[in-house]
């Protein structure tokens, strides 16, 4: 559904045959789930930080924007260490909003 | 990009309209950002904690993605509460995959 | 060896027996450890944000004291629950700094 | 109060003056509150996962309480970069409890 996302789970599945060491993502799969969850709580700790430190400049915004991305990414690391996709998040936020993603790609494949 | 992530973004910036009584998203907003940055704080542990119980069973499975949904959910009413939008963090990501967001989008529009 | 963290410890074990109805503590026993855990990570998020906001005035002093004492709370809590002390916790404090609140303990009760 | 949180709250005052090359807590003085942040909540989901895989086992028994040590140790150095001092938050944490620390000690002293 979203393109960047589809794009990101595959290079994180892709990465599941890689060398821990010439990988980053391969490196927190060899490490384990408790790697990968510290990972996600640490990246949780530095969006709150920089949005505390947020103040509208360029510097702020990328900054802000970046621990999002990087929030984002360990919690789609952490759903491929586990077999989950980025796809489920989607439907689930979805079905919050009355949208259920499944639902909207299939209108739209009729569009 | 993201037709869901769209869709909740366009949901969440309606809601700054709301009326705090009637929308919990509205209440968040009014609350101010201490608020939603503990709400990204409890969403980040309520993950960590449904990850830790992760067994593959359909309860589990749909715990853990529901947690993932809450964190993307708040960290998206953070980015409307301070102006900034999904797609700019989807442009970050792609940005680490050699993918921009925006040529993506550029491309696909030539398609 | 800190007189506040005996009693405190004495009150939370004093609280196993308590009515959830009447007692924060018992309350949060009976939820079990998920929603301990939860608390610690919701207390962690208030002290980053309060020491984000800290500006020495006594308002923001008592603030940011208050969430650490809470923090600190819910750890006890923890322990509690999990049949561990505080005593074990300055036990592994002291190691690192090569004072062992244990052998401390044995060198004042001869003084 | 607690003769081991005095005596860390000594040690952690100390390296104030320490080089941040030999000493671990001169660098995250040097680093700064953001770095010291950082550290909080990374302690804290640490501990959160060390709950979740806690077992009764001395194993398990010491990775926990290290990282509850570990979340205490870095909240005092987050005190101490602040001005701020363990001994008041023993006392609202005793607040809470109707056991003053400061009236303690004075009461102590008398017997």
């Amino acid at each position: 559904m979203s393109d960047v996302l589809c794009a990101l789970q595959a290079a994180l599945e892709d990465r599941r045959n890689a060398d821990p060491a010439d990988s980053y993502v391969a490196s927190l799969y060899s490490a384990g789930l408790n790697k990968i969850l510290e990972k996600v709580g640490e990246e949780a700790t530095e969006v709150i930080v920089a949005a505390k430190d947020y103040d509208s400049t360029d510097e702020a915004r990328a900054a802000l924007l970046g621990e999002v991305a990087d929030l984002w990414f360990h919690s789609m690391v952490l759903l491929t260490h586990l077999g989950l996709s980025q796809e489920e998040v989607l439907d689930a936020l979805g079905a919050r909003l009355g949208i259920s993603g499944h639902t909207e790609k299939q209108s739209r494949s009729k569009a």
